[in-house]
């Protein structure tokens, strides 16, 4: 007996991605699937690795019908989820937020970084920020959940325990990270052409992206003083897989032996998140939801190197999401997520 | 209470492959995964991405701790099966064989294609071929099975369907294939560094391919003739993937309307085969137990197009020896299978 | 004292390529670069690896201008040359046409495959089709020139040989073959998004793509009879590259062992062509103008393999172009085309 | 009437890519070219690609020989330049050496960074250090030229300008780079196989990298104090490319506004540096001598960034080699380096 959910904005990639990654939990069953572009065509001609959903068409939007499921998920561009968002979250359904709308508290950032002043800004900061790993409880209790970036999925894995144990200055963090093509969506642009990415390496937005505010404010959060870090995206040609190599310097005092220890020590018990032995590849979480964080500390020079990888799709959005949605279900948290990566 | 299995070759990529679909299979659990290379070392160091295996170190291999195990996958390279494939199927252990080494019934052709003549000879003609589309009877009742060649599996879902209802004239099909580079397996050679089969296509083994004599034997058995025909692989640049283009002239008074029909129709309800609406697409079937298959006749030159694409280790290896297993353990033919494949 | 030549179309893939050959041509100037997008901007903003262009916008199209030049490139789409390449054609200025408006001699090929009359049909047989090392004396005496398409110009180079001494039977001879994702254009739509390319390998207009009339006619003409071919084009995750390999019937009575001489023979002086030991890769043509052949007898089917690699986008387009133009306007033929091709 | 130069080591990547050059250049003549692998074997067999040396054998090293030529390349491995760097710069031959062999001035750096002591350290020091850009004038008057590694090329170009103008803060210096697979050179091992690099991207020696003394040797040179970086170099799965993104604090008092304009003044009258107006991408680099760079001031942060993108075989290796000769030999600089990037 499953429990119902819906998906709004299902035909995207990471629509698509929690359509995939349902159909193989046990638990809850997407009994709404909705997609603006394609409603009423069949999920498996739009996709047709979906062979699960075959025979199924994509469902026009309805708030109403959403509000009586026993969990949704938004996986519709940044701004689009505002008013849904604020809807479902007063309804009192349960809701994991995918884009960026509700994973701010200052409704300021939201002009300064996303060009347009928040629709609902009473619901800011009372939506909980959806890492598992850093705010488990508040997510069970929570019924809206904005389900973090990929990027600060993987730069927040990599600095919690350092930042945690004081082992950097946070005012020195620079994070240099680098994506698969996914993650810029299934839109069409000249930037996403093949000929155009494949043997291409650039680094994008350097200044100006908009997953900077929210990585400073989980940090700030941590470090109870504001944070501000340089965050330089790089666009990798692949389509999947996410690494945030994050440096900072070791903080005056600090062990350099606890560089390495403290995310081993972080993340013993934690089902997704593995230390590695050598630095991280995205490779080996491609299709899972699993993070492989490293660290360690550069002597000569006195700066530490932290390095997380996950799936941008998975970890990095669908996966966590499912994840989130377990822990706000009453579900095993691991419920349908327990698949290992796929490689080569 | 899971039905215990061994995976001989659990390094390789097929066998880690089997390793990967297992660990998601309720009804199995691989107690038993050697590794020569690798013996004695924590399986999630060499594959980081089989996580659900951390802690747990590749085995000797010990063929008499094999023969108690309620089944036996073999994923070691042609020739490695013979003596052990042949002790394991006179102990009456349920084995599936992935190497070449029990798929063709003339033992002179091992000589001819493989270089080497076979070791156990007796056997040949003995096992079954494992391509359940074709004969899920006969893999059912047999304790023994030769899982079939990545291109083999693709070319004769293709074909099969056209062959059995006569509408292409056997003695005139080409097959013109093409591999993602995974099926060159884990070894180091010039022909799989990167920089070189990045951005390259090429055409190999052209005339001496070692799946050769394998379609040529079932398609002989299909047609009660013995059919030759033309098999150009190419090497793709890509992990995985597998996509087959036969070509073959349309039978004298057939009915071109039935080259379409003839595979929906046989595939109908056939669990992994889907019969699409355009000209199938590697990409569309990673990570699952998919073959998609799409057939046309061209009219102005009087031939026939038929195309099957799906991952050369799933399918076309260890997807498809689990659904052989599931076969010959009594398990239904889909479990553990089910997970819909990777987009993008 | 070099000659004047234009470039129309100098935005397309194969437009900006036949610039970057021209900068290295030290023979003719593009004096003209048109872009109907692009006019007025720096053709270094446009195509950053342009460099040599820093400084100098794109020009508007001016017929007028054109017929003044010694040559004029046209590098525009099907159907867009047909005006200005019959105006060009009948002021007497030497034109090469980049598409496939003046290839074909059948005006009812074009309603037939292109999906519209001709608007010029007087002027089609009266252009040479550009394969110099089919027609060389015949492009030498031509003021205007069609050059051959992409797959056809690999095509018939692998074939010519084989027809020329009668070794193959023509009306068996089917083709597979494979491009590069710039064969596609720069245009965008979701068939050339990365994510979806990338790892994907499929068939593509299985039976009717338009080089396929181009092949039959090349064909018919070398063999004096109609003949009908099956074409299936293929798309490879890489950006540039093109291989064809044809497969038909060795002729009765013919030598096997001619087929790997008569291509050695036949190209034996051509300096553009090599015929290869082994089968061809794309990545060794890569931005050259390099064709390598390859063939053999399968004695075992009595069937032919002949293989072609190019690079789609210089000896499939322009630097071809620039071949058929160094004919025309009685400078070297190899005159800045004789640069290596880049690997890795 | 061409000079005489040879290239040792002409069979790794780096040697092809300089015969790949030289065999465009009209004013040397590579009459030497060696390989301990591939002597007596024809060049355009082991690369298909230098169709210029088809039926040119690799020659066998013969120092003496060398010592005769007008300048000779060592493209070795790091340490195999040693002993014939310094027989060659003994006996006033001129050299360029393409491994990090003469590259550092301090002694003590071999055993640290590179794991065994020099052989000929009195030589140390006494190279001029090949990036002319920097270092014209004293790479004009010398004889013996370290070529500088891809990573610093990038790294340095890219600071060089803001450290001049004393913008950025030495001792805040942090480079994270990513590089093709042909940095990591022919040989082969499984970090190389392209079932594994492909779709994958980490970093690697995220603290050990051979380029960082070098870096730091420059930047100190620049600066009169000992100037220590942190340097990630990262792995992305394209063949050719390099990227180096360097971020470090906006030193205090400096105008912001200079940092943007600072590279466009001190590159200006530079023929291979191109400052772009939006951040580089390796892609427009491939196959040529162009550096693209580019800075911006982060005013929210207080820091700078600066990106600079090469082909790291071109601009990287064999390119600016070739520059450096040009400039020993009293050639015009950019002979036979003007060739345009190939894209897409």
């Amino acid at each position: 007996m499953s429990l119902r959910v819906g998906v709004v904005g299902a035909s995207g990639y990471t629509g698509a991605e929690l359509l995939r990654l349902l159909g193989a939990h046990p638990g809850v069953e997407p009994v709404v699937a909705t997609s603006r572009e394609f409603a009423g065509r069949d999920i498996a001609s739009v996709y047709p690795n979906l062979t699960l959903y075959a025979g199924r068409p994509y469902d026009e939007l309805d708030a109403e019908r959403l509000e009586d499921l026993d969990l949704v998920f938004l996986a519709v561009p940044h701004g689009a989820s505002m008013a849904l968002g604020a809807r479902l979250a007063t309804a009192g359904t349960r809701v994991v937020d995918l884009s960026a709308d509700f994973r701010l508290t200052d409704p300021e950032a939201y002009p300064q970084w996303f060009g347009a002043a928040h629709s609902a800004p009473e619901w800011l900061g009372k939506w909980a920020y959806g890492l598992p790993e850093l705010h488990r409880d508040e997510i069970k209790g929570h019924q809206a959940v904005a389900n973090p970036g990929c990027y600060p999925t993987a730069a927040l894995l990599a600095l919690a325990p350092l930042v945690a144990e004081g082992l950097i200055e946070p005012d020195t963090i620079v994070v240099s990270a680098a994506s698969g093509v996914s993650g810029a969506g299934r839109g069409m642009n000249a930037g996403v052409h093949f000929s155009h990415v494949d043997a291409n390496f650039k680094a994008y937005t350097p200044t100006g992206h908009k997953h900077t505010p929210e990585i400073e404010q989980e940090l700030s959060r941590m470090c109870g003083a504001d944070v501000r870090i340089t965050f330089v995206p790089h666009l990798v040609p692949m389509p999947r897989g996410l690494l945030a190599t994050c440096i900072a310097r070791l903080a005056p005092g600090a062990d350099p032996a606890r560089v390495a220890a403290a995310p081993a020590a972080r993340y013993a018990t934690e089902p997704f998140v593995r230390v590695t032995a050598a630095p991280p590849e995205t490779k080996y979480t491609a299709g899972s939801n699993a993070c492989h964080v490293w660290a360690t500390a550069e002597e000569r020079t006195g700066r530490v190197i932290a390095i997380a990888a996950i799936d941008n799709l998975v970890k990095g959005a669908a996966g966590q999401a499912i994840q989130n949605a377990n822990l706000m279900l009453g579900l095993p948290e691991t419920l349908g997520l327990t698949t290992d990566g796929i490689y080569p």
